[in-house]
């Protein structure tokens, strides 16, 4: 298989598996099940992944970890909102 | 820094952000909260990554991914042993 579309295939895979979670948070308002430290870990681990990805020049990579950042920082978000309430 | 040191950094944070949630379900021995076809998705995923790895002879993808295929293996099992129950 293609190198780039086996990256691709992986990212999307790897990827999408966060979204479920983020859509149980938003619906349930709940984020009880959810550990603070361990999110600023996955987005601190995400982010130097985008970095090795631009320093290797490889768009796989790239793409992948700065979506499951973004999920992430989404879920970072709802936890900072409804752990007020 | 370094490429490799960047990555390894990258790979431990993303890999050990998994275990918590395996040791919370093996103190609860509870799976309702796990969605069975996302630990499918993510598995498929992270052996992807391995594969990519390979191809592109770069260690920290193929050692990070690796032991996240374990931890979510791991759940997988407990998903098995704990939905008979």
């Amino acid at each position: 298989m293609n190198e780039n579309l086996l990256g691709i295939t992986a990212g999307v895979l790897t990827s999408i598996s966060m979204i479920p979670q983020l859509i149980k948070v938003i619906r349930k308002k709940d984020v009880k099940d959810i550990s603070l430290v361990m999110l600023l870990i996955l987005i601190s681990g995400l982010s130097l992944w985008v970095w090795y990805g631009i320093k290797k020049d490889e768009l796989p990579i790239i793409l992948s970890n700065s979506f499951a950042v973004l999920v992430n920082l989404s879920l970072l978000g709802c936890y900072i909102l409804y752990k007020k309430s």
